[in-house]
């Protein structure tokens, strides 16, 4: 992690929207001490109120558009469908020379809501951390949350370079890998990693609680046997996740397409008992977490390192 | 957890497969002193080594026949598959009054291919811990693998409920949840809370490797958004997992057709453009994950108590 001398690499950091994302982003700036001063906008009190109390910000705006006042870096980290009307909001008050990016999930529907309202001489450059956890709030956030992850960067072609590079250095020092790709290739590469994989879990669980012949305490009693992995992963925010849905449709129904064609080939050797391509298929999967391992993007411990009834009913162990 | 004395509920356990669950019912034992001995067969030489080296089991053999012989307690631990062969083996070495159990995650499969070869005086539960890890094989195993699990039993109609209550007691022993039903009905739970979880997992690890536009390490890169999770469940045992299918082949089929559904539905909310569909039906699957974490059979921890970067690339904190 690169050293960066206390006061920072930003003077004044305007984060609009405080959830996981935005109180992490402040946990991690002030661990490397990254930004002269953190101010911020969240649209409930209750928000504000906590966000102050726990430091994440030293003020706290009851709208956008006097938070960015004066800002050099403006991050917005609202669910997507609301970036828009943000940047309809925030245009005409944004300090010129300013950087501002986002976090959203979707990259073109962010390069097409959010930049037609940005005025010349502010530099606008997207940004995705691919990190979270499926706890959502001001409260939620740490600052390690970024740490040995991607963040990807998709600066349409007219952004200045100078700013993405500046913005790539931030999210570095704050733990990230940074890598940089066009809107369009991103949205294609994490509909098949994240969105597509959100979505089935969020089926796997909803046609899980609906059997009528198993009822729902032993859907719950017996998960361990997988379908709890699913529920985690279907815990996380429905705002957001509506958002990413609506605004990446095109990529997510190619993907969802795959997805199915390729599970009839699955359930078709299932019903012919063709034991031989089943036994192919499962294999092929297993070596592709060897890669996810190596690449250091999750834990080899077993079963996540969660020990068996570690936290249950206060049983001994 | 009930108090056992030293000697055991079981004065000889003969272990018929030593993988990750074998494995983990000798620790479970030993931790409890539940069984005078633990011996064992397994089909590999390697095997048998390991867990003598481990201390597994007191005596390897190098045949399932000789490995029962004397045994009071049988417990199958193989694939399903395999079940039935070994049942043929065993069958007239078996000691009168002895328990014959395994561990499969399909039931009738078991009724179907084991009961047949029992003699008349041995008493046939069939078993399932519903637990375990993407690991595999006798080194795999630990002690509390089976802590506030359920194990369910599924005795047909004509056992001996006494034999019934003494495998009960002994799952129990080693920190289990134990509950009785009948082998379809499992096979139709665990369908819809394990196997097809796994089988969605297996699938979209491989729609995602198989994608030309986008890198595999790309996939491996960018999984900590949700891929990462899927690969764990598709990193378990292949002919485990192949076994399954090919033996609970009208039980899966049917979930399979129920969730293919379900995702047809949701593919069309994304299709239209339906904000308010999406929107209820994550809110509901969030929903479950609260009786999970109630339940005990999860950690609330965030992203399973795993830190971001923990085991990344030996970077500090």
């Amino acid at each position: 992690m690169s050293s960066v001398q206390k006061g920072g690499m930003f003077q004044r950091v305007a984060l609009i929207g405080i959830g996981l994302i935005g109180s992490s982003i402040s946990h991690a700036m002030r661990r490397g001490g990254l930004a002269g001063s953190i101010v911020g906008h969240a649209k409930s009190v209750a928000t504000r109120d906590t966000a102050l109390r726990l430091g994440l910000i030293s003020t706290a705006y009851a709208s956008a558009a006097e938070a960015v006042a004066g800002a050099d870096l403006v991050i917005l980290c609202v669910p997507v469908g609301a970036c828009g009307a943000i940047a309809a909001e925030i245009g005409p008050h944004l300090a010129k020379g300013a950087i501002v990016t986002d976090v959203g999930s979707v990259k073109g529907a962010i390069v097409r809501d959010v930049g037609p309202h940005l005025p010349a001489g502010v530099h606008f450059v997207p940004g995705h951390p691919i990190a979270g956890t499926e706890y959502s709030g001001p409260e939620s956030g740490f600052a390690s949350l970024f740490d040995n992850r991607w963040c990807v960067l998709t600066p349409p072609p007219e952004t200045d370079p100078a700013a993405t590079a500046k913005l790539k250095a931030l999210w570095e020092a704050m733990g990230s890998n940074v890598e940089v790709m066009t809107a369009e290739h991103h949205d294609m590469v994490l509909a098949i990693t994240s969105h597509v994989p959100h979505l089935i879990a969020f089926n796997i669980v909803n046609t899980a609680a609906h059997l009528e012949r198993v009822t729902d305490s032993e859907v719950i009693k017996f998960s361990a046997g997988g379908f709890r992995d699913f529920t985690r992963i279907a815990a996380s925010d429905p705002t957001m996740w509506r958002d990413v849905f609506l605004n990446n449709k095109e990529a997510v129904l190619e993907m969802l397409g795959r997805f199915t064609e390729d599970l009839i080939h699955l359930q078709r050797a299932i019903r012919y008992g063709e034991a031989d391509t089943l036994f192919r298929l499962f294999g092929e999967a297993r070596e592709v977490r060897k890669g996810v391992i190596q690449a250091g993007q999750d834990t080899a411990a077993p079963n996540f390192g969660r020990e068996a009834g570690a936290d249950a009913r206060g049983k001994a162990k």
